[in-house]
């Protein structure tokens, strides 16, 4: 079905020029007009595959979290336990050109989600499937047993969860303010204050 | 200096409108006509105190940036240290109306200042004013000696920063995922495991 990958790719294509016009003009001048001009198509070809702005919007968000998904799930994680968990953290945090883009749309999306119902629900459901990470970081230090026994484990998610979209916003708009060496003290550190003394000691 | 005051006035009107509008239709909406209609002023007249609307979105950051720095210093924080600090801390979090605007206008601002150089240059005034409220508080426990000899003060900084800005924008964001019980405990809890183990027993 050559004709349904074309329509599938044309989306695409789309989304990634409204992420191109949110990054380098801003979110207010993601138009359908200026989307159309950006990914060479006539406005009424791309009102054949989105009908309104917000629908369109809706696309190219889902677009950034489903390849942050993706790209998460295609690494190959190798190494002690802790290490690998740094490396999954920091698939969260904008340090290349991919991330920075991905991160810019989300500000924005968010921003613009504060005023728009559909893009909050979107943005929730984007709430969860990143704290999903979160969730499994923690489960895992629980299964390996690096834990104290009183471990609290949803205040921890919900700490380590802030503490990594703090990192990543700060680092995005001030980041020569928050280095990447800075960066990967702060989570080491943290990951660490989360283990017994026992486990470190090894 | 009567002309004095109202003119300042003036100004604080049109950048509370500027807010509303930010807040109520997003900031692609924050148009100097829009503006100028919301203040009941003329085009004209708004362009008296402000010749661009990027001056006039500067001047509305910078209020909120001012409010939130005045709020802090006008509060009388009584009690036992760690309850202090605590308080302090969630003035960061969006729990009232004046918060909640501030903080959207932040946001606004932030994935704005994206794409425009000046919003951007303010928003790291905006940002080390607020790191200075961070500092005070990690500096607070040094001296009080609640904290270890090893304490590492400045990842201890950019942590608790980073915390802090990261729960305030997930409640913002997600008010009903995240509760201002959960945000208790997760701040007292913080702050706890900064403190020597004797500190807590006492």
């Amino acid at each position: 079905m050559p004709k349904k990958v074309d329509h599938e790719k044309r989306k695409i294509i789309i989304a990634e020029a409204t992420w191109k016009i949110i990054v380098e003009e801003g979110i207010e001048q993601a138009t359908v007009r200026n989307i159309a001009h950006a990914a060479d198509l006539s406005v009424g070809a791309l009102r054949h595959y989105f009908t309104t702005q917000s629908e369109l919007l809706l696309y190219s968000m889902q677009l950034v979290s489903d390849r942050v998904r993706e790209r998460m799930a295609s690494q190959q994680y190798d190494g002690p336990p802790l290490q690998v968990m740094e490396e999954v953290l920091f698939e969260f945090i904008p340090l290349d050109k991919d991330r920075k883009i991905e991160m810019e749309v989300w500000l924005s999306f968010s921003a613009r989600s504060l005023v728009d119902p559909d893009l909050m629900q979107l943005n929730q459901k984007v709430y969860h499937d990143l704290r999903r990470v979160i969730i499994a970081v923690i489960d895992h230090l629980i299964s390996l047993q690096f834990v104290p026994d009183q471990f609290a484990a949803e205040i921890e998610t919900e700490r380590l969860y802030a503490l990594i979209d703090g990192l990543a916003i700060h680092h995005l708009l001030q980041p020569d303010s928050l280095s990447k060496e800075m960066m990967t003290s702060v989570i080491q550190h943290h990951l660490k204050s989360l283990c017994k003394q026992e486990v470190l000691d090894k």
